[in-house]
């Protein structure tokens, strides 16, 4: 049952020639830019290069990436990646492909690309479409790797959608379960994209399988999804039920109540999407790497599985575990809980999201966890 | 928002009256009987003693305990049970309900029984219904804790229907993410029951609200459902994931490809349920506590992980692994894996299952596990 060699070099000789098969069907080759340079900025950037590498008939060779400018000894970050291939300050050990060009320059990168790939912490996302304001993107398109969304009193969006009315390029997302340190070192996993097409798409255009092309790698499984809300809504309320997680765990509840609240939390999550998005496919959280899977990874440990077993074994306020624990890293799903509670308050359905709504309540001090049972209960 | 202890006991109240309400619905008082006192049947018995001590109305407040006969020291088990309120072989250290009477002799326990709850070990649930044999069961209804299947080349048959065939009584099921030693702790956890109505229901006879009733407790959070199958084959082809999510762990590979087992997991039970129990619902995995959280918390950790984690480091046979690590049981994923390979090898769907096969080829040296992520691709 062991392939050998010649095997596997016949499979791959067969999926280059199917690769040339499609390029026909596209008006040129694409150029590919990454806005982003953190340690999944870089992971994700790996793999894109890596793909325009080795598929030259679908992709431009070289694949630009946007570096926030910073000195590392005397040197620019910018240059290190040049010259070593390596990203020393947020990927540090992980050889990158020479193809891989990193660029201080935001509009250098962007101008002239046809598919932008955004990740970058959040909170910069605003400020750094800004900077590329002006830029025509008539024809672009971009797939968003931020795990978030904009939540607030008024409403929910979508990051990618941010992404959409700054910058009016057409923008897809892409999360699943994707620890970076485990991708960047090419251990297997899985994703999930979603990219729906653009209302000016003609064939020839960039379309689903243009973008499988982009992403997928022998490490790196894409399956391709049509729902952009789900696939986000998944990316960031899991954090949210990973901090339940944490407050289950650190009450000494054991793995069954865990269990529960990652059920109760994809249950939640589904509700979320459907009520604020109509149209999200439910499959996405119970089927999808972006749901489910994520949702497990994220719960097996992290910052904010780490921040809730600490607030129910101390009773200390969540900023200070935060200090405590993360080494000036923050855990979103405290920012998350709490503008999602504000949300549902506002919108005066509480009541609809048990789970959710605990969780924050919990972690503020406003509800006792052993209460949280009953409050969920059907 | 913490509730005072007056509330809750007006809370308790409450639910007491709304017991006695629904009571007034049955035709009598229904008899318990549980048959099986390991660790898992012990823990249940626990709970059905409980709520029949609780709630009067509904049940005979005597629930009888099957015990296999034997000496602990120089008395019988079942007499320490009985004088202690303790199953110190089985479930040491956990206080027992005072109604709960444990008694060797099974036609004593089983006769006049309106509901018998079957768990005990899958291989010897034949020969103990052989000895209930002849009981008129006619009117009489089971749930079967057990987790499992009887797979073989020929087919699948669940085993409450096993239980229904023997014995001509109607059999449901229960299962969740269920960690015996947690939930006999009362650490709060979620279950699922299946109870579909018998041929013979009618006003008056048992139904889902009273197995509810029955098996629901403040610790014990009761989720009802319709599908025996569903329930019944998560139960059993989880074992064979965990196997999978040990694998991927004993390789190194991390939280993302483990999360990505399972997620091929859960779809591939809901695959391997409409093929074999048309009907079967796939939510029953993807939303309740007897699929994905069960899924959840078997991957965790326990035996199967454990053989899983210990192949893929040492390539020893899944046999003496299961001798050096696990003290004399058995991780039931290693029969379910092969008896599921032998069904699916004789009815010519081998591709159909990539995940399910691939697995059990891994743990038995016929693919090397660099090759299951192609085995499973799209």
């Amino acid at each position: 049952m062991v392939s050998t060699a010649l095997e596997r070099l016949q499979a791959l000789q067969g999926s280059l020639r199917a690769v040339d098969n499609v390029a026909k069907n596209y008006r040129k080759k694409f150029r590919i830019a990454v806005i982003g340079s953190g340690n999944w900025g870089t992971a994700v950037a790996k793999i894109v290069a890596e793909n325009a590498a080795e598929k030259k008939s679908l992709f431009e060779h070289e694949v630009r990436m946007w570096v926030r400018q910073e000195k590392v000894g005397d040197m620019n970050l910018t240059d290190i990646i040049n010259l070593h291939h390596e990203n020393v300050r947020y990927l540090p050990e992980v050889r990158l492909p020479d193809n891989l060009v990193a660029d201080p320059e935001i509009r250098n990168v962007a101008e002239g690309a046809d598919l932008l790939v955004f990740n970058l912490p959040h909170q910069f996302l605003g400020s750094v479409c800004d900077q590329m304001k002006g830029i025509d993107f008539s024809r672009s398109s971009a797939i968003s790797c931020l795990k978030g969304l904009n939540v607030s009193a008024q409403g929910v969006e979508l990051l990618s959608n941010v992404v959409e009315e700054k910058l009016g390029l057409h923008c897809g997302v892409l999360s699943g379960a994707n620890i970076a340190s485990e991708v960047a070192r090419e251990k297997w996993c899985e994703t999930t994209v979603a990219y729906p097409l653009p209302k000016w798409y003609k064939p020839g255009e960039i379309d689903e399988d243009l973008i499988k092309a982009l992403f997928h790698r022998p490490y790196f499984h894409v399956q391709v999804s049509s729902d952009t809300a789900g696939v986000s809504i998944g990316g960031a309320l899991k954090n949210v039920v990973a901090i339940g997680a944490g407050l289950v765990e650190g009450a000494g509840w054991g793995d069954n109540a865990k269990a529960a609240v990652m059920r109760r939390g994809i249950l939640e999550m589904i509700k979320f999407g459907v009520t604020f998005f109509p149209g999200t496919l439910p499959e996405t959280f119970t089927n999808e790497s972006a749901g489910v899977a994520d949702l497990i990874t994220s719960c097996a440990g992290g910052r904010n599985v780490k921040v809730g077993r600490a607030f129910a074994r101390t009773g200390k306020p969540l900023e200070e575990i935060e200090k405590e624990l993360l080494n000036g890293q923050s855990a979103q799903g405290i920012i998350t809980a709490r503008e999602v509670h504000e949300l549902l308050s506002e919108k005066n359905m509480l009541n609809e999201f048990p789970l959710l709504v605990a969780i924050y309540e919990v972690a503020h001090g406003k509800l006792h966890i052993s209460q949280l049972p009953d409050r969920i209960a059907d």
